[in-house]
């Protein structure tokens, strides 16, 4: 062998061994979110054990089992968040990722191998999921760039079986996963019976089984149950469906007219419905029914217009037999916010018979009655004045005790709560001080908890499900005196949600088309939010309610209709420093003026009624016109909400909200004017000074002459 | 017969008597636009005969002759008013429908059967059709309730044939045709020679044939045509197509550096061009070619950046041939404006070969490169000072001459085309005075021309091509003394402009989406427009070029990039009394600043100088930001302008911009303030007032007392 040919074949060598290494370490676990604590334990002899390990060990004995249950064992497991429903925020009883793994969180998926056990999370519960994870765990975030099918591929070779429960699955997120899996290529199967329930057993809580169902009655809903069922039927008519599968909880609770307890945030009852043109059947734990639901429902008669009630898990052999007769049944498909029906609805349901298709109650729903809209705006007072409570309390109080996020998030749920008609919250409520509120997501656990002064911002983000309607609504406080960076964003901001509170548009805009209003101000500043505008409200129902998205990156076309209702959502965030966010509800008028081509004009109004904070308004960057629209929009508060203090003698609130929402002078001073611009000679307060130094002199003048 | 029983069957008579008259009258020719002069003439013995009337007899013979020549007879034709290349403005050789018809407007199509002959125009060209065309002619309007196949169904049998040429014709929209016309049901066919040419022939003037193509040198093209093919070969190896059929002529003109003088407002040449990843063929009149151009298009080498010239039909020979190597060709579809390929260039190519997309040159070109992007500013310059010198003149005249609409087209375009390197206008030059400046798509002509007077407004829209770049802009004037209705119209007009041209936004936000922030001071008002706010517009090219339109009703997903023209043009339309439009050309620029997930943030700029009308303008309606903008363009104007019309000596036009572009006070004074908000007393000059009554009583007692 000559030098040349050795160095050659050292050559060939050293480059495939460098390729090797390459291909060894991209086919490694890729990394995820950094978990700082797992690394410094890595090296110690000692690893704290904890109740999740045999959780996990459990649930690798039971994906091996299958091999003698349903089939062939399964390599990987995925389980999402959500229950059958599809529901985000779940019930004790569903929260399995929770009982698996610790996470208290939602919108979260985890998967797992014999080896590994990973958590996709979105950002704002990274840090949360990073508390709460033991180390066995690796971490993830949803949109990301390691999708589960990549680690799954790290992890298993090819061709494995990868099993997940389609009654938790989307059922698009299904073909997704198994398109993604396919390409790897691993398999996605359907395991029917869950792995964690498995495992879960003895432990699990029962099922609430008492006074769950309330009836929503007509002072509420508006509209007879029977009426809007009847509707229902002519949309179905008009789609040549024989029958729909209800799946979403929101969507039944607004049907039937009927509200419940058995998930949070959401006043629903977890149950399915399926109308047909002859039959309303109404699949729900019979230990939840009383005389008076089934006088509510008409479960006495035989035609169709009464409800036949059914044990829950009985609509999965009722999809069976009745799908032999009715040839085109409408399965729900995914709109916005709503994921649609379950793979598992899908699987029961053959091809030939589904007609996918956004549901027909969603658009019914949107447009609120008379009785809904006057309960909406009713609920907004109500709500106004709890947040008036809570914050003259909370200021008055401020500066002799100590205050922490979860202290104050305590507080304004405790005075939420404490309402006529409050039936509780109706979201997670969000309390973010300083660097937190910079942070377009936070979400405030104990794991993040910090303690709140005087020198930052606090942002609450809150909502409270009432009787007559659901508000949401976001405020930023702040208790000392803030710099001119927080007054010019928050001010930014404000002049959106002024912007948008009074605008007028041709019906035919799209929601995605009044996004520039909301934001033009804080573009101007060379921000943006990442988060959508806004997105539709129920009435006592959910908090984030399809089929209006307002979001300029969206295409969806669904148009605003008079009776909507949904909420702006601005924010100003100023990374590590301090963040802005200002969220009302709103309501959708008809002007009753029409464009010359005869489309109707539509108008907002905010039906949000809790005070801005004036001590970080910069009254010389905002206009006369939106200064006036701020004067309106206090004299309203301190009308209506003014009047429900009054009634309920909270004085201290009242003065609180007197004082937040003073009439602030329109006009601006020449001087000021001046003075906001940079400087320069006030030109008409010069002449006034002339006028008064001449008849000074003039006086003088007499004086000497006479 | 009991009488019971007949008076049944007279009963069943006279229903099916009257259901045969309702049959009758639904198959009856439906009413179109009603034309009054036909009306009258109906009666009349002696009808006035045309020479169009003897064009339409010719052709119903040549639908017959089909028989012989090109399969059996059809028996109806359609017409566009469009060229081979799909122009809207087409050459006179190409006014096919105007031979036929006498109808000298565009965007039209005619049909023809052996009884009747229908025109199908938009709204703002039917008062002028109405006024051309005899009344063997009806009209209908193109978006009206009418179709093309409505009306053919009326007229004809079950299985007709109809003719069309397929030259003339876009793809999509024959597509369109078959499908409505098989509903009827009746068949589509295509007759590849025209029958008008057939009995025009004579009589048609011949194609330009010198000095019709200039080369559009490297200073003002900035870029080698060289590059721009390797730039689309890029594209098109990208798209794995070896070959695409460049159709339009825009498209040839920007790719190959070259201009004309072919078809009105556009300069271009009438051409097809083949680009494959060897070769480059151009198809045109040889008689055009001089050694200019073929040395610009170094048509002396053979490598595969060398142009092979062609003779313009031979395109056709040469697609059927040259189809048999490329696998996959990319056909243009259409693209906003853009109507992609015709029917017949689709019929060349297999089907199992057309790769329909979008032209790869429409996004190079929008991306104005440096020399581009200076040219047009330049050439906006230019135009501001022909404006100013045109408006100038037209003022000190008014009140001394008489004036029309057409008098003052005239002039505006005689003062235009009398500029350095101006080439021609760039668009119909519109004027509209008083009830016909309130129709938003007026276009004068000899029929509908009126006196001008000082007391509405005068609408002007007008464009120029210059060497360096093509303008479009409308100003709105008033000779005489503005009501209220017509300064609040205006302003709110500007206010729109203002905003758009201040706005700062992050990359993604499609154009549809900032319509709203023209739109939203309009709307306020009550009012809308119907005409698209906005689009692209060419370097010395066509006024209208894909792919931006901003319009809220559209859907497509374009964004804007830096280095993009467009123009944004918005209005206020009283009907029957006055109108209002202002329309900017604006450039996008690059921030150079991001969001926090690295979007750059864009931000427009007016590249249009030409001043507002400062009698129209409101002050009490704009807020100081908004005067502060105005300002700042009025400043631009008179350094940039100003200095354009010194340097042509046109000083009374000089004085006349700067009068109308002086400073306004962004301040607005408390008296002025409260006298727009309607009255009040002044709380701040009250004070003054005081101080002054003080110091004098104090004077006063000062010398009781000396």
């Amino acid at each position: 062998m000559t030098t040349a040919k050795c160095l050659h074949s050292c050559c060939c060598r050293l480059t495939l061994s460098i390729l090797l290494l390459l291909v060894a370490l991209t086919a490694a676990t890729p990394n995820g979110y950094p978990r700082e604590i797992c690394q410094y334990r890595k090296g110690k002899p000692i690893q704290p054990t904890s109740v999740y390990r045999n959780h996990l060990i459990a649930i690798r004995e039971q994906m091996l089992i299958r091999a003698t249950l349903e089939g062939p064992e399964i390599y990987g497991y995925i389980l999402p968040s959500t229950d059958e429903h599809l529901n985000e925020e779940v019930a004790t009883r569903d929260q399995r990722l929770r009982y698996l793994s610790g996470y208290t969180g939602n919108r979260a998926f985890a998967a797992i191998t014999q080896q590994g056990a990973a958590l996709w999370v979105e950002h704002r519960f990274a840090q949360q999921a990073d508390g709460e994870l033991d180390c066995d765990w690796q971490i993830y975030l949803s949109n990301g760039n390691v999708s589960i099918a990549d680690w799954l591929a790290t992890q298993l070779h090819f061709n494995k079986r990868i099993g997940a429960d389609p009654h938790l699955v989307p059922h698009h997120l299904w073909l997704r996963w198994e398109r993604e899996l396919a390409a790897k290529p691993l398999k996605l199967v359907p395991i029917n019976s869950n792995l964690v329930d498995m495992i879960w057993e003895g432990e699990r809580p029962a099922p609430p089984r008492e006074n769950v169902i309330q009836v929503q009655t007509r002072d509420f809903a508006g509209e007879k149950w029977e009426d809007k069922v009847i509707e229902l039927r002519r949309q179905l008519n008009k789609l040549n469906c024989e029958a729909m599968i209800v799946t979403s909880l929101t969507e039944i609770a607004y049907l039937l007219n009927i509200r419940g307890t058995d998930i949070p945030y959401t006043p629903v009852v977890k149950s399915y419905a399926i109308v047909s043109l002859t039959d309303i059947f109404f699949y729900v734990d019979h230990t939840k029914i009383n005389l008076s639901i089934d006088l509510h429902l008409r479960t006495d008669c035989y035609n169709e217009n009464c409800v036949k009630i059914k044990e829950y898990n009985q609509v999965w052999s009722d999809i069976r037999t009745y799908v032999q007769i009715w040839k085109r049944v409408l399965v729900p498909a995914p709109c916005v916010q709503e994921q649609g029906a379950s793979e598992a609805i899908y699987s029961y349901v053959p091809q030939k018979n589904v007609f996918e298709h956004i549901s027909p109650i969603i658009f019914m729903r949107a447009q609120k009655n008379f009785a809904e809209q006057e309960g909406m705006r009713m609920a907004h007072i109500r709500d106004g004045a709890a947040l008036c409570e809570a914050m003259s309390n909370l200021e008055s109080r401020f500066y002799t005790e100590q205050w922490t996020e979860e202290k104050i998030k305590y507080e304004i749920e405790l005075w939420r709560l404490s309402h006529a008609n409050a039936k509780g919250l109706s979201l997670r409520t969000v309390v973010a001080y300083g660097e937190h509120s910079a942070l377009p997501y936070y979400i405030s656990s104990n794991v993040t908890n910090i303690e709140v002064s005087d020198q930052s911002l606090l942002v609450i983000e809150s909502g409270g499900q009432y009787l007559e309607g659901t508000t949401d609504v976001s405020r930023t406080f702040i208790f000392g005196e803030p710099t001119r960076d927080m007054k010019r964003a928050y001010t930014a901001v404000l002049a959106g949600i002024l912007h948008i509170s009074d605008l007028r548009f041709p019906a035919s805009v799209k929601p995605a088309g009044v996004d520039s209003v909301v934001r033009a101000k804080v573009w101007h500043e060379l921000s943006d939010y990442p988060q959508a505008t806004g997105h539709g409200i129920g009435a006592y129902g959910s908090v984030e309610e399809p089929p209006i998205s307002v979001a300029y990156g969206q295409n969806n076309n669904f148009l605003f209709k008079q009776g909507y209702f949904f909420s702006s959502e601005s924010g100003f965030y100023k990374r590590n420093d301090f963040g802005v966010r200002i969220k009302n509800v709103l309501e959708v008028l008809d002007t009753d003026k029409t464009t010359t081509s005869g489309e109707h004009f539509l108008a907002f109004q905010s039906v949000t009624l809790v005070p801005y904070e004036p001590k970080l308004i910069d009254g010389s960057m905002l206009s006369s016109d939106e200064k006036r629209m701020l004067n309106k929009y206090n004299a309203k508060i301190r009308k209506q909400v003014g009047d429900e203090l009054k009634k309920l003698g909270s004085m201290k609130a009242f003065y609180w909200m007197m004082n937040k929402t003073r009439h602030i002078r329109e006009y601006l001073p020449e001087d000021e004017y001046r003075a906001a611009m940079g400087g320069g000679v006030d030109r008409l307060q010069l002449n006034y000074f002339y006028i008064l130094t001449l008849s000074l002199l003039s006086c003088t003048l007499f004086i000497w002459s006479a």
